[in-house]
Order: C-alpha cells, then structure tokens, then sequence
C-alpha cells in the first residue's frame, strides 16, 4: 500500500515542514519505499516531482525538504508497490491536462479485476491499477462534461459516483486536484485538519520537530492538510467516514458527502458547505 | 527568443556537463533568464523540471547541474519570453501525454497569429503560441493515426509536414520526443554533432570546464547532442539546413527532410538513413 499527503491552502505555501514528517515514511519509519511524488498547483498548472528510490534518503527528497515552494494545493504520495515495477513511471502523482488544467492524481490502494474501456483521451503510461484508474475517471468525466469548464459544484458529484463505482474492486483512497480543488476520497483510510488563526505549535509524529506556526503563517491564512495517518501528534486531526469524499478549496472544506452503506447509487444528500 | 539543448543516446547517459554550459546562457554568458526546464524520459514515462528563475543561478537548476539523472533521451530549454508571463506555466518542455507515451517539446521561435482551431484532446495551460503549437500538432497527429502506435517512419514525414505549415507564422525550430526518438526541427537556427568512440575530451563555450569522454563513456556508448548554439568549442558541430527535420533514435541520425524552397508541399524526397 501507499500514502497520501496534501495541502490546500488560501495563501500559497510551503510544505517542507509536513514533507519532512510525510517522506520520513518513504523507508525511515516506515516501509514506503518504492518511490515518490510531490505535486504543486500553481494557477492552472502543476509541477511534479517523482522518484522511485526511497523518499526518505532520495536527493531529490532532501532538494523538496530543504527548498520551499509555495502553492496553494500540493499533493504527495510515498509507494509502497502492489502493481507496475518500481520506476519512474508508476510514481504517484499522476499528471494529465483536461480542460486547459493539469490534474494531479494518487491513489493508496489496490484494484481487482480493474480494466476499463479506455477510448484514448488518456492512456496509462505506467502499468498501475491507480493510472489506470485515474484516466478511466478523466475520460467518463470528459464525456460529461463536453462543453465549458466544470468547477468544483458540478465536478464534486460526478467524481463521488466514479469513486463509488472504481471503490467496487477494492480499496480507493485517492487525492484528485485541477489546482482549483482538491477533491480527496477516504474510501478505508484519510484524515484531515484545518489550520487557522489562532496558530499553535505543531510536533511532527515522524520526526524530533516541531514548527511554529504562527510564525510560519499569516494571519489570514487558512489551510486544509489531509493525509493518510496524522502527521502531527498535537493536532486535531478527523477521520473520513468510510466513503467519505470531502472537497476542498482555499483552504475550507466546502463540499461532502458519505455514500449509502445500503445500495450504491444511493447516497446521502451531497452537503454543500458554502456556495460556489 | 529562447534556446534549445537535447540528448540522444543508445544507454542512459547524463547531462550534466552539457547542463552546465548551457544553463549558463540562461543570465550569466546570455539573457535567457525567463525560466528553464529540462525533461529526461525514460521509456514511455518523462520527468520534467521546470521553473520560471534563472537558470544559472536557479537552486533547481543548481540541482540539477550536480545530481546526474541518466536517461536515453533529455530535453531542455532556456526562455526568454516573448508571449506570456513569466511563470511556472509558461515554462518549457511542455508535456503531453498520447498513445501511453508521454511528449516532450520545446520551442524557439515565435509565431505570429497563429490561433488554430483546437478540439479539446489538448489544450495549453499557459498563454505561449509554443504550447499552443505543440497542443495543435498532438491533436493533428491524433487524427492522421488512430489506430495503434505509429513509430518514426511513419510520425517523421507527419511531423514534417506540420512544422512545415505552422512555420509558416514565424520562426519555429523546436525539439519534440517521446523517448522513443527525437525530432529536431531547425528552421532557422540549430545545430548537431554525434559523439562515438573514440571519445575525446570536451570544451565547454560558456564555462572553463572540461569533460573526458572516454572516462565518462563507455565504449559502446553513441549519442547526438542538439542545440541553438553549439555548446561545445572543440567538437564539430554541424549547423541544421533552413526548414530540415532530422530524426534521432539511439543515438544515430534515422531520418531527415529538407522542404523546397519553392514551394510548400513540394519537399525534396525525405531520406530514411536505416530502417525501423
């Protein structure tokens, strides 16, 4: 299995501190070690980092820890392999350009029986089931959305009916973002916490290192982290309900929604938090 | 205007010598200081660095310079910009993903109304007429082959067709490749030279350094560096004909085409230098 780590943030900022804690697990404190990935959504594009040695000794790892690059939405992933070999190309995230946005996709889980149709829009490159997974969820939502540029109140729907539908052959923990958005899916295993004014201290669980947070931000600031297991042992991080897809932008959450355990296809009333 | 860099080899081979020299045009030996990248694939997958500093004194760039990364084929680019903002994503190489390959393409040049009708399998992130160019010949190229993976004899004479018509809007010596091969556009500017056994020693133009190219090869090592300028003051590099495309695969030239100057659609015969 794998890990996931993201940020989605009102001011850009730098996840060093969290990257610290998060890559440790890329072979130090834990067996993650099949490679890695950081994404940053600047606007509508992304810059990716991947690499399939450990994230805990890589130095392109330590080059992410020591350098920091603000963005609003960041995701990460720590490998640990299930399907594809360890190489460049089956490194999470995932990138593909739709709608004139790069998307950024990582998945911890593993897919059975998982072969869908794929007319061409997007074609794996790697041999994952999490590829294969993310292009099949890039195509159906091309075909929904053919005309205009969709955001996060229409998108959030269709990516809860596909996250049901893929969720079917095992388990699909998984982190999408267009840079606008960030839609995560806590499909076994997530969790979250929102930082804002006023900041405390965070101690990081993975490391002997804390961070001031107050000094680290402004007092504007507001942010969403999530993440696979907590990363910090003084915060109040929340646990996804199981299905649970939450959708965040500016560092609020701002849409949810829990499936039905009864009957796919029936979920809850979708929560929207805040209007578009 | 910008420059171009690009590696051909039949092994993995690293360019951080080449990088050196070359990233020092990018504000120190010249004015190309509005951004760089570098893109190494690696079979089907490409790994791209990009970012809008200078790239001689960027930490990235930094990185990259004294980190090698081995890869059969690398492709960079220094901007000075001339459409679009300085930003992460106006940054060369672009890359798409068609057929389970990932593209790279970089561009030097600029094109004048050139806004062609694009039908949404591609579209730009940033606001270049180089993304816009290369998102038009992907979508081009989607159309004339549908069906299956086409392979240099057949993409070749397709690439050099498009170049041909989208040059017609102004300057347009690019690099494009999918690992496989790399297509190297010189419509006005751009140069090549082959390094084979014997291996002799290498000069940088922009930097007081030296590499020894037997010690950094080995002895079935053959490789084709391409660039704006030649990189090198002790090498014989050869200067590309007004409107030539020439392929590389392995670190051997396969293909090349020089169009007519009377007229366009009448190119002279191309000339496959071995078979697929």
């Amino acid at each position: 299995m794998c890990q996931l780590f993201a940020l989605n943030s009102r001011e850009p900022a730098a996840v060093t501190f969290a990257f610290t804690g998060f890559s440790a697990r890329g072979g130090a404190t834990d067996a993650h070690s099949d490679g890695f990935g950081l994404a940053f959504h600047e606007g509508n594009a992304c810059r990716r980092f991947v690499d399939h040695g450990r994230a805990s000794d890589s130095v392109l790892a330590e080059f992410l820890r020591t350098h920091p690059i603000r963005a609003r939405t960041a995701v990460a992933h720590i490998r640990k392999a299930t399907q594809g070999a360890v190489n460049p190309a089956n490194c999470h995230p995932f990138v593909r350009e739709w709608q004139g946005r790069e998307w950024s996709f990582c998945h911890n889980g593993d897919l059975k029986d998982f072969h869908p149709r794929l007319d061409g829009s997007h074609l794996p490159v790697g041999q994952t089931d999490s590829e294969r997974a993310f292009c099949w969820m890039l195509q159906r939502l091309r075909r929904q959305f053919r005309r205009g540029l969709p955001d996060w109140p229409q998108l959030a729907p269709a990516i809860a009916e596909l996250a049901e539908r893929i969720g079917a052959h095992g388990k699909f923990n998984f982190l999408l973002s267009d840079g606008h958005a960030l839609y995560a899916h806590g499909h076994t295993r997530l969790c979250w916490l929102q930082r804002r004014p006023p900041f405390g201290t965070a101690h990081l669980v993975d490391h002997d290192l804390e961070l001031d947070l107050a000094t680290a931000n402004g007092p504007d600031d507001c942010m969403v982290l999530v993440a696979t297991e907590p990363l910090t042992r003084n915060e109040a991080w929340q646990f996804f309900a199981p299905g649970e897809l939450r959708v965040f932008a500016e560092g609020e959450e701002v849409w949810r929604q829990v499936p039905s355990p009864a009957a796919a296809g029936a979920a809850l009333p979708a929560l929207a938090l805040r209007p578009a």
